[in-house]
C-alpha cells in the first residue's frame, strides 16, 4: 500500500497529539511513521525496516501481522460487535475471557473488571480499592502507597500513582490520598549496603512510612510493578516483594501487583506475581500483553475476598455504579482469547524462559564498553544504564541525551530501541530466537561504540 | 455457532464484574447473554430475536454486523496491528483519522488526543485544562463546574464529573476542583416559570455560581451534553447552551461538550454543538458513534487556542508527558475511518434528520397513556418519563422499579429499551425507518399498558 508519506507526516502534526512528545522539536523534526509490521520488524513508509526491540511498547508478544489475530477480531465483530454489558446483559467473549484468567491467575483471583488499558486498570482499581473499605466501614482508610519511579499511568489518579517525578511536571495530581515510598534500585543502591542490607532497609522504610500515615486506619494498600519499567526496569532484591506483601498483610492492607508489563510472558509465566516472586496479590492489573496490544483492553483481577465485600449493595436500590461502555469489549477479549491460544498452543512462555537468560547473558557481556554502567532485568525485560564515570557512576550531562543518541544510532543500523534519559530500554516480542539476540547484541555494541564516539566529538565524554 | 448457555450464565456469575450491577438480584437472576447481531437486531442465546433500541449503549449507530468493520479491523491488524505513539513515533489510521475528525469538526478544533472511551476523554481533559491554566501561570484556575446529573464517566475524576447522585454511593470522588450548578430540565422546572423564564434562570445560577467560587481567577471551564444522557435524556431550553458558553467566555473560561452520545450522527449531524446549539466549543470529546462501538476509542478534539499553549514545552528536556499506550490505536482508528466512509456514503446523519422527527412524534403519542408523564429528547435520542400522577408528576414508588417492568414488557414483545429508575431511554442504530418506528411505539404501546396492569395488580398504581 503506496503512502504519502510526506502528506501524512504534515498531517500528522498537525492534528495527532502525540503522548510524551518533545514539543521544543516536533514542529521541526516531527514523526517517524511506521506502516507495516510482520513477525519480529516493523517498517517505516521510506523503505527502512527495523526489528522491534519494544514490542510496539512493551506489548506485542505473540509479534506483528497475525493474520488469526485480524480474522478472530473481525468474525467477532461481525457475529456481534458490540453490546452493553451493563445491568443485566453479557456476552460471550467476555464471559469466557473471564473464566480464563481466573483459570491463569493465582487461585485466589477469580473476578474480571475489564477496561481498555493499564492506565485505566490502575484507576479503577484505585476506585474500587476505596469502595471496598467505605463497604467495610474503614472510611478513613485510602492512602494508596506506590513507589518512586513507578509508572502506574496517565489518568487523573493513576498519573498521581506514577512516581516519575518528571511525568508530572506541569501537571497536577490528585496526590491527598498517595503517598510515594522509595523504589528499589540495586545498582544505585547506598554505598557500602549488601543487596540484603539493602532490602532490609527498603522493607523498615516502607514499614515505618506506613506508621507516620497513620497504619491500619489509614493506609489502604500498596501498589508496585513486579519489575519497575519505565522508571528503569528495576529488579529488587531477593525477597523483597515477598516481605513487602508480608508488611501489607500485617496492617491490613492490600497489595495492588501491576502487571501491566510483566504479564503475559514477559518474565516466562502468564502472571509473574506467584510463579516468580512468590506472593497472590490481593488485585493484579494487566493490559498490553493481554491482547499482544492488537487491541486495546485492560483487566483488573480481583480476590475473592475483595469480590465478597463489593457484590453487596451499598444500599437498597443501588448498584455497583462503576464502569465502562467498552468493559468487556466482545471484539477486546476474543481477541484475548486468540492470543492466549496462540501463547499457549506455541508455548511463548517457555521460549521465553529459555531465551530470556541467553539475551541476559549476552547483553551483559557489553558491560565491557565505555559507558555502560549497568545492564540489567530479567527475560524480555531489559534495560542499559550508560554513565560517565563506572566508577562513580555519575551520568553524563542530561543534554548530551545519550539514551536518544544511541537509539538513534540503532534505527541506522536497523534496531529500534525505547531511549529512556540515560537509558535504553528493550522490551522484544517473545518470539525472539537466539540468532535474534545475537544480531541485537551486535547492532548494540556497534551503536554503543558509535555513541561514545560522538559524545567525544560533542565534547560530553572524554575515553 | 451453538453456545453452552448455561455453563456460560454460570461462568459469568463466577468471574465477569459488571458495570452498574445490582448485586441484590445478579447471583440469583444473572445476565442475558446476546450472542448474536445484525442491522436493526440482536439474538440471545436462548433463540429470542429482539429490536435493539438502544444501539448497545447509545453506540452502534451504523447498526450492527457490518462485514466491512470487521474487515477493516482485520487487514489493518494483519498490515500493521500497533505500533508506539509515544515521542517520535506515530502511524497512518490514527494520523488519517485526525486530519477527517479536523475537518468533521468545528472550524476552530484541529488537534486530536486519543484515549479508548469518554470516562477517558473525559478524565484526560480535566488534565489538560489544569495543565493548561499551569502553563498560562494562572495555578490556582482550576475548578470544573459541571451539571446536576451530568454524566462524564467513571474513571476516578471523571466520576467526580458526573452529577447523577446515586452514581456515585459508597464511592469516593476527587471533588476539590469539581463544583455541580442545576441541570437544565424542563420538565421538572419550578412552576410557574415559562421555559424562556427558566433559561433566565438557569444562566443566572451559572454566573452566580462562578461569582461565589472566585470568579474568572479560580473556575477554570464548564462541561456540559449538548443534551444530557444518562441523566434522563434532558432537552435544555432554547439558547440556553449558547448563553452558557457566553458566561464562560466573559469569564476567561473553557467550555468543554461531552459529545459522547450526541456525536456522530445521533442529533443528525457528526457534532452537534456548532451545527444544532451554535457554539464552537474549546473542547470536544467523542468516543460511541466513533467507530459505531464495534472498537474502543475516544478522541479529544481541542482548539487551536489551547494547541498553542500545550503545545510548547514546559521547561527544558521535559516532554508533553500524558497519554497512553493506546492513544490512536491503528485498528480502532482505522475502524472509525470505515465508520465515518459508511456513515457518508449512506447519509447516514440524513437518515436521522429525516426519520427523528418522525420518532419524535410517534412517541409523544404515547402522552395518552396513563403513567406516561413526559416524552421527550431529539432525533434518535429520547426518553419516556413514568410518573404516579401527570397533573402532579409525583413519581411512582422505587420499589415499583417502573422503567424496569417497562423494559421487560418490551423485552417480551422483542424490544430492547434502557430503564434508569422511572425512566426509559431509546438510542436506537440510526438505520432505523419510519417502519421501524412504527413497530417500536407500537411495542411500547402494549408494554406500557401491560405495565400498568401490573402496577395495579401489585397496589403500586391506581387507574
Amino acid at each position: 500500500m503506496a503512502h504519502d508519506i510526506n502528506k501524512l507526516w504534515e498531517q500528522d502534526k498537525a492534528h495527532f497529539i502525540h503522548p510524551f512528545t518533545d514539543f521544543s522539536v516536533f514542529e521541526k523534526e516531527g514523526c517517524d511513521i511506521i506502516t507495516e509490521s510482520r513477525g519480529e520488524y516493523v517498517f517505516d513508509g521510506k523503505g527502512n525496516k527495523y526489528l522491534d526491540g519494544i514490542a510496539g511498547l512493551w506489548c506485542v508478544n505473540i509479534g506483528h501481522g497475525r493474520r488469526e489475530m485480524g480474522q478472530a477480531m473481525a468474525e467477532q465483530a461481525e457475529r456481534m460487535a458490540y453490546y452493553s454489558p451493563f445491568n443485566n446483559l453479557s456476552n460471550v467473549p467476555a464471559i469466557e475471557l473471564s473464566a480464563k484468567l481466573a483459570e491463569l491467575a493465582p487461585s485466589n483471583l477469580n473476578h474480571v473488571f475489564y477496561s481498555c488499558g493499564g492506565s485505566v486498570a490502575n484507576d479503577t482499581t484505585v476506585r474500587i480499592v476505596h469502595y471496598y473499605f467505605n463497604q467495610l466501614g474503614q472510611k478513613d482508610k485510602k492512602i494508596i502507597i506506590s513507589r518512586k519511579n513507578g509508572y502506574h499511568g496517565t489518568t487523573y489518579v493513576s498519573s498521581s500513582l506514577t512516581g516519575i517525578e518528571s511525568n508530572n511536571w506541569g501537571f497536577d495530581t490528585a496526590d491527598q490520598f498517595v503517598h510515594h515510598v522509595a523504589e528499589a534500585n540495586c545498582y544505585r543502591r547506598p554505598d557500602g549496603m549488601t543487596e540484603a542490607q539493602y532490602c532490609d532497609y527498603l522493607v523498615e522504610d516502607f514499614e515505618s512510612s506506613i506508621r507516620q500515615l497513620g497504619g491500619a486506619d489509614k493506609v489502604a494498600a500498596f501498589i508496585a510493578e513486579p519489575i519497575m519499567g519505565a522508571g528503569g526496569v528495576l529488579v529488587a532484591p531477593e525477597g523483597y516483594h515477598r516481605r513487602m506483601y508480608d508488611v501489607c498483610k500485617k496492617h491490613g492492607m492490600l497489595y495492588i501487583a501491576d502487571e501491566v508489563v510483566t504479564a503475559f510472558g514477559r518474565l516466562g509465566h502468564f502472571f509473574a506475581s506467584e510463579a516468580v516472586f512468590g506472593i497472590q496479590p490481593d488485585v493484579i492489573n494487566c493490559a498490553k500483553g493481554l491482547t499482544s496490544g492488537y487491541i486495546p483492553l485492560g483487566a483488573t483481577l480481583l480476590s475473592d475476598e475483595i469480590y465478597a465485600v463489593i457484590s453487596k449493595p451499598q444500599r437498597e436500590g443501588a448498584v455497583f455504579s462503576t464502569g465502562f461502555t467498552y468493559s468487556g469489549h466482545p471484539v477486546a477479549c476474543a481477541a484475548a482469547l486468540k492470543n492466549i491460544e496462540i501463547m499457549e498452543r506455541e508455548n511463548i512462555c517457555g521460549n521465553v524462559r529459555d531465551v530470556g537468560p541467553y539475551l541476559e547473558q549476552q547483553l551483559k557481556t557489553l558491560l565491557d564498553l565505555p559507558i555502560v554502567g549497568d545492564v540489567r532485568g530479567s527475560h524480555f525485560m531489559m534495560c542499559i544504564e550508560s554513565v560517565a564515570d563506572k566508577a562513580t557512576k555519575a551520568l553524563l550531562p542530561m543534554e548530551a541525551n545519550v539514551g536518544k543518541r544511541i537509539a538513534e544510532q540503532c534505527q541506522k543500523r536497523g534496531l529500534i530501541v525505547r531511549p529512556i534519559a540515560h537509558l535504553n530500554v528493550l522490551s522484544p516480542p517473545l518470539i525472539w530466537s537466539r540468532e535474534t539476540v545475537d544480531l541485537v547484541v551486535g547492532i548494540l555494541r556497534q551503536s554503543i561504540l558509535a555513541t561514545v564516539e560522538s559524545l567525544i566529538e560533542d565534547g560530553h565524554y572524554q575515553a
